[in-house]
């Protein structure tokens, strides 16, 4: 089969969800909706654990929430708490195996865990481990966390993974369960967002805001970077077991993966888009006739830049609503199939046309250069590539699938010669303090390390996701 | 498990496509894409037929096009000439036997029909035949549509065609293939569309011109109303059997049925819903502080209806883009899940403004219902709505999947009682005058009998898709 | 896949169950668990039509019954009499459209037909049929008998199925639901079998007396040759429509086709099998130490062998009970894999023994081949084959699948040629009168044409069961 | 569905391979069709993993070795080295999972392992690695072995093993890949069969003999109890790493589990079962007209018995071959069908006649009731039920799945009450005395404790295989 996902995007690698609301009954009903909410941060694979007075059964499956789970599969899945995960898709190293949450018995009972995020450090804390003799089933860097919050099993379940947070470095969002707890942590630099909503008999933990509108929930507020919550006999506990560090929320959540409806740390994804687009507008303006988005991930910014500029806003690609993710074969001459599979362009809004055209960021710059050329073949006189965020110039060491440098193109060319690769007549980025600003007026508490390589803490040399494969 | 489908649209029963391009190879394939094209017009079954110097083989199952074939089948359906067809989604009696194409043999060797549309006379020509012995394995008009054939085969395929479309009467694009030709008509109203694209090594017949972008194929022209075309030895010839009936093609493939990319007898789909929201704009203008469409049919006019009334148009409501056909039953607290599942408020746009709700047409109403108070619950001070299509009053008899009229509300309730039940502040409707006008300036050509009662042919007083259903 | 058929024996074509019980309800239950027990009749596909006051619905599918049918399908399909089939597999023209039942509207309202045989002149009745201007969409005869049974419907269901027997010439078991009528039908000859049971609440109708078992059903008695039985109201009635002509059971039902504890026109197939064991023993007696069958189908002969000839019977070869349809495909070096997949020699029984094989029959002769290689390898000093049936040198017309007459290697090579071929120190074939004396003590009553080329009609030069495929 | 494994007979929990032939490839398919042979030893899951070079892969699914692999699975299955496992069917605590082989990464490098056997003290072992912070994610020992090896890895892979398997007290047939080596171990009692073969190529270990035939290997010999034998370098090298302890090959292997065509530490099964059938014809003698066998697992013995009891040997029940291991709940009126659908009394040879009933166990009666009935029934005068093995009174701790011991029949009722509750004429089992010398004739070296209680070691108080479920 002909794989047809989109490789000129970065890949976000999770969404997690937990629910403790012990009345209510059907939890693992409700953490699949929710799920499908958070379907956007991951469609390689889905899983849900259940915990009943702690003892936990659970079901993961590659495959899409709704291909995963049927209504007789949730129905045996019965407790008063809940976790679920979705994990994103690539062709590599996927299998069942390392799909979460994770569940293990280990000294004080059993536990499940979601974790979206990367622990930068977690090949040297399996080293020791495996120096000390431990066994590793999965490549997933929660087996790690695992581990270690047994070995502090004697401390008793908060601390040990206060204990266990001490010596992990990276970013996470986690969601616990164990014994009658819900738990929920951010790492000290609050790179991956995570929520908390009030549902109808308790409280729900979501990567993303979005979930709660499906789930009838309200939204509380967010956990806090280096916090971990408790949720317990239907209050909330919280334990600042960090602080003092940078803040640094991942700014590429506002840029491409959150989705435009969800709201973090205070922020609405919507508004920051919009915001980048009429900033673009302002530090790359160009004389043209229509403002046009790649679906869908460029539109809310191509309003914001057609605000801006006052150059009408118009739809120029059509998106193809029933694509899947795998094609069979296409015949030797139909050409980049994958881009026209996908999208379409409307000819009557391009042809003899002056065009800006908004993109969401450029990774390899392959989808771009088809594009253009599409809109070159309707008539389009000119076409302005304008792009809402900056250069990806370095690689994500916090949860966030990007290819090796080499293949980075904004890493490895300079502006004008990206231009002439995708052929368009003219290319802006949106600068770093731009986008930033975008997001938070003061530009502060964001991560924007894969655009200036200035980390929110030290990365190691070489690092990748592959690093705990079997060998 | 629950289905998603919306219910408040109103449903297009199919989409054809046939190819003719003896030295290409593949052709099964390149139908395979080119259905992927046309799947918004039917995902209830797929099926492709191949021709190979007269004899057909087949493959045709219940799913979406990508669901049904798999490299290995589509590898074994080998031919010079295709016929692929797409069939839309109903709970009731759908079968696989009812899939098309249709492939019989008879006197005259083997034939694959497609066809999109409704017989008005099916039920009683099928008498007359079951009166002289003939018996009938499926629902659909085509196998009627063969009978006749068959019954005419002395005069050779042509005429036989020609004199079995002089005997029915209701709407269809048809593309047949037999001996060494295609053949696409399109009855005398040109109620439903049908287009030819020139391939490499051939040409193309389809329901829709978006279809071609993705088969590299240059469009040619429509099909006439009454014509037969027949493409046989790299030709196409062309016979007009009927003429003279007024021109009627069907105004709701405008208004929600047909891709925004394509052009049907000429008209862009696209302007034709800008057009109609300017038009809606001058119709029922509103003092107001946003446009929002019900995303993604009502997007197109909602731009129109921001440019016309110069009120900003944003994103209010987002979709959620993994939201599938069926899911695991909701527990009972989730209420109103189906929307809330695949839509979301934004609440950024909506909180304290007056909005306008652009959709493209209302059916039974339920779901705008929903939707006006998830946006008031999110803080909308005012909801005007304003639907870019008349009132759906009469039921269609060829090819759309009308509800009983009981069921119409707009058939049923006055506008201001259709706005109390929505719970809208203001509710207003494009006239027929001005959906007519938005698609062709003379207003011509086209049928409106949904809105109007004015059918472009006498129809039964009762009628319905399920009539042949065996008893 | 590699495909694990067995290619060394002859293939029945159908099974054919009905069952009449209004008030009992759940007959699609009845009717799935007795086309379990005629599973052996055909593998290929399964299906089941049921009929509530005349209104009649369907499931078919490819597939084992199992396999074909959830706990779901089997609920929805209410009726008041029930009609199933299971169809035999092969690998060329198998589509689920030729699945049957067959179900067809016609002038008399709706009726569904399963078929166990084969019609000698369908194709001349499908030729003048055509004629007429009749389309079909299978290849199979029932579709033929639908369309003469409308033809006739003026005469009344019963009359009409008697005017169509009068044209059709060929074998068939026939089982068909209409109206509230349960019809039952064997052919002039009485090629296939079929028999009536009592259940509590009605009557079963059924190819073989194996099914009455699960059924909790008594048997009642056979269909006779060319006599219509019409279950109705409680009640069984008899129309005795043809007569006179030779009465000839297939006499292959009991060497290889039917189970082993059926009772087909009132002689067990086991018996048979073991009478024929003792006529083999006593027409090519050998002095040996062991006789050992190829099971299953020479088991039951093995043991009359031994029994006959004192030579004490033992297990030589064991079956793999796990042995499904289809296998990935072996690697170079695994020669003759699909007969060691499946049988696998007990040494012990056979090192340094003189054995005598018994198996049920040979048609290509390559499978026997493996066998005696096998038993020469794992030390049998001789090996002896006896075959329980005699050569099959003809095709046959009624409902077998015998390869073509090329293929047939009792057809193109004397028995010392077959001998050799086969590599067995002697070879000894049961005679025709042998086996038909096995069976009934007067040898009357069968078809022997397979082996005999004595057809019980005239029978075309040339057919096979493709001849309806679409060309 | 409704289940219908046989409820009433104990399950073997697993079969095991091994593949080292470095020069050969594809190495996994000769694994697949090798786990074919052993499949009846376990139908819940089966896996597969290969070992390249150190690296390891693997596939394992729930399902029949031919529903879990397919072509292109095994294909992307390359190595020099393969282990495979089938687990057996239950209902209850069955994931993925607990599939086999279970693959690990630990401070060596990559290992896989394949266990068929229970560990007695694998709770201890786990809760003292659990007191070390030791997690656990699946309930099978191979993950307490596992982590054992783990802890002594700077031994060395060999000297770790050792070690560990000083630690642990049980029943195991283990076969382990690691590096270039392929390793397999028995427990000091032997109690779990293991023995090697000869490829093209290399070698193979397997469970039992009769995987050697399809994979055309040349049986060598059986690894002995308490021997580690590693392959490498195309060699066999053995460290008797234990010794001295009593031997006890299961003597359940022969009564049951094995298949017929096995030979296990030099004895056919065949032949035990065929002495078994006649020293239960020296012990329990009967006046009687035929010997029937319920198939297939008791078909052996009922030879034998015939043979020395000189009363016939019939076939009285048959079985379908068709059934599966699910089905559709049955209709009320369907009384105790899973026994009807599967076996079907041979009226011809019951009728009128005194009947000797072999079956090769009784667990806890109640199929062996319905069996009994269904020959009365059929007219069977007398029916005398005799048993090839003694009464099962005690619970199996090396690896079968028996029941609780108050659902064992044997071990609650007296041989009389057993009777009267079967409803047999008289009733006979084996003697253990008889059973072992069936096998072996000085009887010795074999367990027999299900039968006596006398366990070749201390056995814990409790023990069941759910004590490692997640709790």
């Amino acid at each position: 089969m002909y794989n047809t996902t989109n490789l000129d995007k970065l890949k976000e690698e999770c969404g997690v969800i937990g629910i403790h609301a012990p009345g209510r009954g059907q939890l693992a009903r409700l953490a699949y909706f929710g799920l499908h909410a958070l379907q956007h941060r991951g469609q390689e694979s889905a899983g849900i654990a259940v915990n009943k007075e702690g003892s936990i059964t659970y079901y993961k499956e590659m495959g899409l929430v709704q291909e995963v789970f049927s209504d007789d599969v949730i129905s045996r899945l019965e407790g008063d708490i809940t976790v679920g995960h979705v994990r994103y898709s690539t062709t590599g190293e996927s299998y069942v195996i390392n799909a979460q949450p994770l569940v293990v018995r280990y000294k004080g009972g059993s536990i499940a865990l979601a974790h979206n995020g990367n622990l930068i450090n977690a090949g040297e804390i399996r080293d020791d481990l495996e120096d000390q003799g431990v066994i590793f089933q999965t490549s997933i860097d929660s087996e790690v966390i695992a581990n270690l919050i047994a070995r502090y099993n004697a401390f008793g379940i908060e601390k040990a993974i206060q204990k266990t947070m001490e010596q992990i470095r990276g970013s996470y969002a986690l969601v616990i369960t164990y014994g009658n707890k819900l738990i929920g942590l951010r790492d000290p630099n609050g790179l991956r967002p995570l929520c908390i909503g009030k549902i109808e008999g308790g409280y729900v933990l979501s990567s993303e805001s979005c979930a709660f509108n499906v789930l009838n929930a309200e939204f509380v507020r967010d956990v806090a970077a280096g916090e971990m919550v408790i949720i317990e006999d239907g209050q909330i506990r919280s334990i600042q077991y960090a602080g003092g560090e940078k803040k640094a929320l991942c700014s590429f959540e506002f840029v491409y993966f959150a989705r435009p409806d969800s709201v973090l740390d205070g922020q609405s994804v919507y508004i920051s888009r919009r915001n980048a687009g009429k900033m673009l507008a302002k530090e790359h303006p160009v004389d043209a006739d229509v403002v046009i988005a790649v679906p869908d991930s460029g539109t809310v910014a191509a309003i914001g830049y057609a605000e801006e500029s006052k150059i009408p806003f118009g739809e120029g690609l059509i998106k193809n609503r029933y694509v899947g993710r795998t094609f069979i074969q296409p015949d030797q001459k139909m050409r980049e199939l994958s881009v026209r599979l996908k999208l379409n362009v409307l000819k009557e809004n391009i042809q003899g046309k002056r065009v800006v055209l908004i993109d969401d960021s450029i990774v390899r710059g392959t989808t771009s250069g088809r594009i253009v050329e599409m809109l070159k073949n309707a008539g389009a006189t000119e076409v302005h590539l304008r792009v809402c965020s900056p250069p990806v110039k370095y690689s994500c060491y916090f949860g966030i699938d990007t290819p090796n440098r080499k293949n980075l193109v904004g890493a490895t060319h300079s502006i004008e010669e990206i231009r002439k690769m995708i052929g368009a007549d003219s290319l802006g980025y949106l600068s770093i303090d731009g986008l930033l600003k975008s997001i938070d007026e003061s530009g502060a508490g964001l991560c924007s390390a894969c655009f200036s390589g200035d980390y929110p803490m030290e990365v190691p040399k070489t690092s990748n996701k592959y690093l705990f494969e079997k060998k």
